[in-house]
């Protein structure tokens, strides 16, 4: 199906169908969105104001049978970093807009007279008074909704907190079941879509067309060559640690690194981490006959994702994954599974990003507004949110805000985006990443952790300090696997096995009819990040935005008693050229 | 006396006086502040965290028999803008600490075990255990401190929101019946202090020195000409615009010229304005027995100060200014005198800046909390913040900070700072000014008010966009005259009598010693500013931060329907060379 941009313009409430101008021809996920921010919307605009804009669009090989590559990513200026965001979610949402020919969906304007939602199927767009589910959770809406518009419809929309113009507000999606468990977290977007008047969006998959290609043969080669390379490697095979333990593996590995940060990054190693351990979870799961492996998607190989439910095996909350473990756990010194997955599930029924909410809850319990460890207090926590009152106010904002409010100055965030689970100060060049990617804290955009910490792609020491090119060549990479449409975690095979990455890049040829190569990747990568840090640069952002918060450069991390000492020059080094 | 510094050390609990620097010799007051906050606090630091430091400078005149010169400045850098800051507040505190021979006073540390009290005098410097004054509100504590420190000492302190680490907290400084309601308020700095461990500073004015003057007859020249101009000029004369109705007088004649901000800035004129105008207060306070004109230090010859009381005389809150009056009443829909005072005398009881507090109102009422005009409600919010509530919390950090909270995105703040009492659509210098001062929007930055709207110092059509120039000169004149240690509304007489000007810059070369003609005022100023501007940028401040808020070029103002429309270039070039 040929493919085509879809605008929708909530002000005037119409939707067109735009040819791809040749400039994006080549251009998906990540690469696209970002691109079409940086062209139309104006750096300097309010984020929740009428000029802002919110880009949804799928991955280059999404759609199609290549593994793994159920991604979507969604664009706009962030109203939690106050730059451009670029936030990826797996979901087969993203598989069917693909298959819909929507190369990519911007949506702009505010609506004027309440919610809408936006019914998308081969038939067109429909404009469908959304306001009936506004202020219900979520769990309840995505049924209400499957039951409505059918048990196979995919599922795009945003929580109570985002209606409310919460900077930690993410934009959800359905998982295979239809649960409202998969997320475009970060950043912020949701507010974003609430502010524009968007509340939800429904794929409709009756009679849903397939992807062209260009050139199905060679798409065919790469696709066997990368999934013979997930199948094989370690981390990524039938039998391997994401399917035998979910991302939660990681929790065992960097408190044993002495890199999992505990009670608001204080410390890296806790004993107690055990308890919440990926290890632990799938015993748990086992037990209480719960589902993993998992797909987050269909065609996915991997299957880090399950499904955790409560001892009963009730109340599915969808997948505990190692971040969100780990933000509402350890770092609020939380140390056990059915508390976490509780405050996961509300965070997932309201419609915020778990990373950030972890960390608002520890900066919270720093200001004394609870003690770490309390559990119980940081679900009434959650409950406030939910009803709006001025406590959940003050906490729907995300880390930055509630340091403010509470008057805490170690608030580990960057850009206004809060941390995710690897102290920079025992594990430096995710501290690299952090500080310089252009999307704030966020460690999916150059995951130094695979060489520092995994033994993956190389060998690296985590507590070196010289890893500005270590980081600059990841975020590169990571900006071209986010276009291709390829789940992060492809990375892991095709950064050890030759014949898997040049798979990766023949099923794009397949698709685009582009005879790109391995080496190209680099320079493609560069060009993403350029992109977005001019965004930036215009939305008034220095270099002194690509550093990390003071508290981490004057206070040592046990057990290695570690400052942040990463020079600002190797940071600064990750915008030139490579090095 | 010989002028020294004062180094104060919280941590340690010293306090060292240091010779003077030869390359600080000349400065004091606004030069003084900024240039020590420039060389010493690391631009990049937390406000709140370790490394700031907190600096207080009199004027170069200031403790001498020069007109309206009891003027202090407080440096530091701003935990509401991020950037540099100097607040300004004339108080015979600044006389005091001038005549102590304190050039300057750094505070710097923090203190490890609670609260401290400086006692400072001619026999040095000694900390007082300051936790027993903790929460209390300020009219009893400097009631307290007169009681226990003697009824002639000035002091200095910090309320119960600067405790709380409030972004909208100031410095409170005592008037001449020693009441806490003279304000160095903008910009955070009260948390600055309190975040050193800063809560009060008692001046013993017991056996006081003289200020030194290197030429007497030249100082006593100047002094003359500056009394004789002052008592000729219309506005600053003894039966002149600001004696017969202290700064209020503004209300009117800004609401007839239609930019007098009703309603968070929704429209610049409304009839109701009349009912807290100057000239009905005024008429108020004569009926009430309250007291009309008064200085707010000794040795002020314009005497725009007053005493505000209840109906019945009772209760004093000190002066009410045009700045608060408008916050805390058009702004928010309250057109009563009395109910505004009770605000006023609020925000003087908790250590509330005004203008930041009403501007604060006005956006939670357009986010919904309560209604335009409810002056009621309003005062309720001020016991929120006095009982510390999850609702006082989300309303002491500004403007900004409710916005956010609330998903409000007419907001009117520059680099986080409110404005004050001029809409910009409608008088287009003051938008040149809040938009480029280092300081966010501070109207006493670069008054353009005075020809724009005045006819003093020029005539210059308020709607006209051309005020680069305008702004860049009257900010320079600014940062001058804010070092000199004079009061602002001395720039009334200066602007139109040159001898005044003359007799200005003459009473500096008596204390100095200095030959400096008017002639370089223009260049000290650009210094000064230059200073300023480059802490910020090291800060992280771009252009995009000299900008005024989206909606301001979006909104049309009524009456005259006017959007912010001056160039950016415009606002760019107040930086370059003289144009």
């Amino acid at each position: 199906m040929q493919r085509r941009i879809l605008r929708v313009n909530m002000t005037n409430r119409t939707a067109t169908f735009e040819e791809v101008p040749s400039d994006y021809r080549t251009l998906g996920g990540r690469g696209l969105t970002s691109t079409i921010v940086a062209d139309e919307v104006p750096p300097d605009c309010h984020p929740l104001g009428p000029n802002n804009k919110l880009v949804f669009a799928p991955g280059i090989v999404t759609g199609t049978s290549a593994p793994s590559s159920g991604r979507l990513s969604v664009g706009g200026k962030s109203p939690l970093t106050g730059g451009i965001k670029e936030s990826n979610v797996g979901s087969r949402f993203a598989q069917t807009l693909a298959r819909l020919g929507i190369q990519a969906m911007i949506v702009e304007g505010q609506a004027k007279d309440g919610y809408q939602l936006l019914k998308i199927g081969t038939e067109g767009v429909e404009f469908v008074d959304g306001r009936r589910w506004s202020g219900k959770g979520l769990y309840q809406a995505y049924e209400d909704l499957r039951s409505e518009f059918g048990e196979d419809a995919d599922i795009c929309g945003v929580g109570v907190v985002s209606e409310r113009s919460a900077t930690n507000s993410g934009l959800v999606f359905n998982d295979p079941e239809g649960r409202s468990s998969r997320y475009a977290g970060r950043g912020g977007l949701g507010a974003v879509a609430a502010s524009r008047g968007l509340k939800f969006i429904v794929l409709d998959r009756s009679e849903l067309p397939h992807v062209d290609y260009e050139d199905k043969e060679t798409f065919d080669r790469g696709r066997q060559k990368l999934v013979n390379g997930l199948r094989q490697h370690d981390v990524t095979k039938p039998d391997g640690a994401l399917a035998s333990y979910g991302t939660n593996v990681l929790i065992n590995i960097l408190n044993e690194a002495g890199g999992l940060p505990h009670r608001n990054f204080s410390t890296g190693r806790e004993e107690l981490a055990e308890l919440v351990s990926g290890e632990r979870k799938a015993e748990l799961i086992k037990q209480r006959g719960g589902t993993r492996p998992h797909a987050c998607h269909p065609g996915c190989i991997i299957r880090c994702s399950e499904i955790w439910t409560k001892e009963n095996g009730k109340d599915p909350v969808g997948v505990l994954e190692y971040e969100s473990v780990w933000a509402l756990g350890p770092n609020c010194g939380i140390y056990d599974l059915d508390l976490i997955g509780e405050l996961n599930r509300a965070c997932n029924d309201l419609g915020l990003d778990t990373i950030e909410m972890g960390n608002t809850i520890a900066v919270a319990m720093e200001g004394g507004l609870l003690e770490f460890g309390d559990g119980e207090g940081a679900l009434q926590l959650m409950e406030e949110i939910r009803n709006g009152t001025p406590q959940g106010l003050m906490l729907m904002h995300g880390a930055k805000f509630a340091g403010t409010a509470l008057g805490v100055t170690r608030v580990p965030v960057v850009k206004g985006q809060a941390m995710p689970a690897y102290d920079p100060r025992a594990v430096k060049g995710m501290g690299v990443t952090y500080a310089t990617t252009p999307m704030g804290a966020d460690h999916t955009a150059g995951y130094t952790v695979a060489p520092e910490i995994m033994g993956v792609g190389g060998k690296a020491d985590p507590l070196a300090a010289d890893k500005g090119a270590l980081s600059q060549s990841l975020q590169r990479a990571t900006a071209v696997i986010d276009s291709a449409g390829y789940c992060l975690f492809t990375a892991f095979a095709v950064l050890d096995i030759p014949e898997a990455l040049e798979g990766m890049v023949e099923t794009v040829n397949g698709v685009l009819g582009t005879s790109l190569t391995v080496d190209d990747i680099d320079g493609l990568g560069k060009k993403i990040l350029d992109v977005e840090r001019q965004f930036n640069k215009k939305a008034g952002f220095t270099d002194v935005d690509d550093r990390l918060p003071e508290f981490m450069r004057l206070e040592k991390l046990p057990p290695h008693d570690q400052v942040f000492d990463v020079a600002d020059r190797q940071l600064d080094q990750v915008f030139e050229e490579n090095h």
